[in-house]
C-alpha cells in the first residue's frame, strides 16, 4: 500500500532543510536548490532504480518494467525564492512514493517501466524563463534568446548552469529522454481558489489555458502638475488606468478567462509631474483559443480608443505566448475515475498556470494533471498551505491514476 | 537704459558652458552648478557691489542705496537634470542687468539699496527638498527632517553640502539676510501653457498655489494571475486607476484647479500577479485654501470608496503641503502697469509651480512674481523655451517693476 503520510514527512523535512523565515528557498542552480536535490538522491538508496541527470538538468529515475513502454511522473523541486512548501515538491515525492509502491507490488520489475522526473528550473525565478528543463526536453526551446539572461547579479545564465555542469549549448539532448513515453502524469497544488469554493480536495486538469503576454506603452506628455491645466493635460496614467480597469469586463464575459495588468510603472514617475509615459503588462488566458483570440483583440481596440481620448499613443509590444493546451481524453478519464474513488467527488477545470506537463503534452504524449486544493489560493508565497488530509487523498489518488495508467498502456 | 540682448546673450553663455544634449545640468551642489556660480560671480566685476554667500549657500549681491530699506530680487540658476535654459537663470540674470542698470542710472547709490539674490537649490533635484535656501532664509526649514536625506549614491544632503563648504547646523542663520527687505520680486517662466494660449508674453502671479501632496497606499492580495478567477481577486490596482481618473472631475470642478497622480508603483509588480499592493502618489492644488481642503476630502472619500468597491483598504501619508501664499496687492498693482506699459496686454494668474517668491511672502514681505510666455507649457526639460523676444520685453517689463517698486519703497 502507498503511504501518504511517508509523503508528507518527506515534505516537511525538505521544508526544515530549504526554507528560512520567508519561505522555500530552492531557486534553480542555487546552492539551496543543489541540497535539495541532494537530499532526494539520498532517498533514492535502496530502490531497484537507475537515475541520472539529462543535458538540462532534469533528474530521470528510471524503474525498468517488462515493457520498455514507459509511464512518467514528473513534477520539480525548485522554488520561486519566498516560495511555498507544496508547489512542485508535492508532485516530486508524491511520485517517489508511487515509484516506491510500484516497485515493491511488482517486485522490482512493473509491466512497463515507470519513471518519476525531476525537471529542472520550471519556475524560472532567476533567469526569467519558466519550464527550463522540460522545454530543453520538448525541443520547444532556442537557448539562443536565452543565452544573453542574466540574475540580478548580472551572472549569465550560461555562467550558472555550467556551475552546475549543464553546458546549454547541449541542452537540446534532453530530447533524448522522449524515447518510449507512452503516459505522463503531474499532480500540483491548484494555486488558485477554485476546488476550495468547491468544497472539493482534487481535480483533473482539462488542460492548460492559453497565455497571451504583452507589455503595452502609453506615450502623453510630461507636464508640471502645477503649471499644466487639466484640460490641456495629455495623461498616459489616465489611458493605462482605463485599460486596467476595461480588461475586467472583457475577461468577465467568459466563465474561465483571467486579465491581468500585473505592472504599471510610470515616467517620470515623480509626484510634480503628469505622467508622460506609462509602461503597463497584460496578462490574458483562456483554455479556448478563439476565446482568448477575441479577448486579445478587444483589449487592443479599447487601449487605442482611450489612447485617443487622452491624446496619447499606445504601442504593444508581445513578451510570449503559448496556445491552450488540452490533456488527454483517456488520461482525463482515469484521472476522473481515479479522484471519484479516492474523495467520492471530484471536478474539472482548466489550470490558469503553465506547467511542465504542458510542454509534454504539446509533443503528443497522452498526458494528464490533478489538482489538489489549495487553501485560500495562495501560492508562490511562504503562506501556501493545503490541508494535511487533502495531501494525503492526492498521493493516494496519484497511485490510483498511476495503475489505471499502467494497464491503459498495455493496451494501446 | 536696460539692455535685454545682454541678458539674452548671458542666457546663452551659461547654456554652453553648463547644459550637454540632454538639457542644462546644474544640479545645486554639483561641480556644474558651482561652475554656473564661478562664471556668474565674472560677471559682478566691475559693479560697485558686495557679493557673498549665506549661511544656506544664498548668494546676495548688494548695491547700497541712500536707504538701507532694500528692494530684493531673486531666482535661482540651479536646475533640474536635463533641465531647460530659462528656469530660474532668466529670473538671476535678468535680476543682473535690471541691477547693473540702476547702479548706472543712480551713479552707484540708488535711492533704497537694492539686492539681487540667487537661492541655493531651489529645485531640489538631488536630495527632494526643494526651496532649501530660501525656506532657511524664511526660518520655515527643519533641517532634522532632512539631515538623512541621501541623493541616488547614497550621499548625505549633510555631506554634500560640506562639500561645498555648508554646515547644515548653521542654515539657519541665513536669517540674519531679512534685514531691511522691503519688497520682493521674481521674475520666472511660466512653465505652464496659459499666457501662451491667450497670446499674452507676460503676466502678474496673484500667488502661488496650495498644494497637497500626499503618498496613498491600496493594499489588496498578490495572487497568482493565471489561477485566480475575476471575481475573487482583491486587485489594489484596480482601486488605484479609479482614483486616477476620479481626481479629474474634482479638479474640474474648479477652473484654476489641478490634480495629479504622478507615480504609481505596482508590487510584486510582475506580469503573472495580480496586484496585492498599489502606490501612488497624489498632488493637488488651488489658489484658494478651501477649494483645496474639499478637492482633498472628495478625492479621501473616492479612495475609501474605491477601496470598499476592490475589496481593499487603503491608507494616506501626507508627504507635505503648503497653504496658498497670495502677493501683496499693491505689488501687484505695480506688476500689472510695469507689463501694460511694456507689452500692452496683461494677465492675471496664479502660480501652480512654487517659487522661492513663496517663503519670502510667508514672512509678510511685500512681494509679487512676473511671468514671462513659455512654449508649449513645457519646463524642466530641454525642451524648454521662451520667445527671445518675450525674453526682451520680460527684462524691460522688470526693470520698469523695479523703478516702481523703489518708487513704492519710499513712499511707505
Amino acid at each position: 500500500m502507498v503511504n501518504p503520510k511517508t509523503v508528507l514527512q518527506h515534505l516537511d523535512e525538505l521544508r526544515a532543510l530549504t526554507s528560512d523565515e520567508s519561505g522555500a528557498q530552492r531557486v534553480a542552480w542555487s546552492p539551496t536548490w543543489l541540497k535539495a536535490r541532494a537530499w532526494f538522491d539520498e532517498k533514492l538508496k535502496g530502490l531497484p532504480v537507475e537515475h541520472h541527470c539529462d543535458a538540462a538538468g532534469n533528474h530521470w529515475i528510471t524503474l525498468a518494467g517488462r515493457s520498455e513502454k514507459s509511464l512518467v511522473i514528473g513534477s520539480h523541486l525548485d522554488s520561486v525564492p519566498n516560495g511555498g512548501w507544496l508547489d512542485g515538491s508535492l508532485g516530486v515525492l508524491a511520485g517517489l512514493e508511487v515509484l516506491t509502491e510500484l516497485a515493491k507490488k511488482y517486485n522490482g520489475e512493473p509491466p512497463c517501466t515507470v519513471r518519476l522526473v525531476d525537471w529542472a528550473d520550471e519556475e524560472g525565478a532567476r533567469f526569467g524563463r519558466s519550464l527550463f528543463g522540460s522545454s530543453a526536453f520538448a525541443g520547444s526551446h532556442t537557448i539562443e534568446a536565452d543565452r544573453v539572461r542574466t540574475d540580478r547579479e548580472g551572472i549569465t545564465l550560461e555562467t550558472a548552469l555550467r556551475d552546475c555542469g549543464i553546458d546549454v549549448n547541449r541542452i537540446g539532448e534532453a530530447g533524448n529522454e522522449r524515447k518510449n513515453i507512452a503516459a505522463y502524469l503531474e499532480l500540483h497544488i491548484e494555486q488558485g481558489p477554485v476546488l476550495e469554493k468547491l468544497g472539493k480536495p482534487l481535480g483533473v486538469v482539462q488542460g492548460t489555458k492559453g497565455v497571451e503576454r504583452w507589455a503595452i506603452t502609453f506615450h502623453g506628455q510630461e507636464a508640471h502638475s502645477g503649471s499644466t491645466p487639466m484640460e490641456v493635460r495629455r495623461d498616459a496614467l489616465a489611458a493605462a488606468a482605463k485599460l486596467a480597469l476595461e480588461i475586467r469586463p472583457i475577461a468577465r464575459k467568459h466563465p474561465q478567462s483571467v486579465a491581468t495588468m500585473g505592472s504599471v510603472k510610470t515616467f517620470p514617475g515623480i509626484v510634480t509631474a503628469v505622467v508622460g509615459r506609462c509602461e503597463a503588462t497584460l496578462d490574458m488566458r483562456d483554455l479556448d483559443a478563439q476565446v482568448l483570440a477575441g479577448m486579445l483583440r478587444e483589449a487592443k481596440e479599447a487601449s487605442e480608443r482611450f489612447a485617443q481620448e487622452e491624446r496619447c499613443s499606445v504601442e504593444w509590444a508581445k513578451i510570449w505566448s503559448i496556445e491552450p493546451i488540452p490533456f488527454h481524453p483517456a488520461l482525463i478519464n482515469l484521472c476522473e475515475e481515479a479522484i471519484m474513488e479516492t474523495a467520492g467527488v471530484s471536478e474539472q477545470l482548466p489550470s490558469g498556470p503553465l506547467h511542465d506537463a504542458a510542454e509534454v503534452a504539446r509533443l503528443g504524449i497522452p498526458t494528464v494533471m490533478m489538482f489538489v486544493q489549495s487553501l485560500n489560493g495562495l501560492s508562490h508565497n511562504r503562506a501556501e498551505d493545503t490541508r494535511r488530509e487533502h495531501i494525503e487523498q492526492a498521493v493516494i489518488a496519484l497511485n490510483r491514476l498511476a495503475e489505471k495508467t499502467l494497464t491503459w498502456i498495455q493496451q494501446q
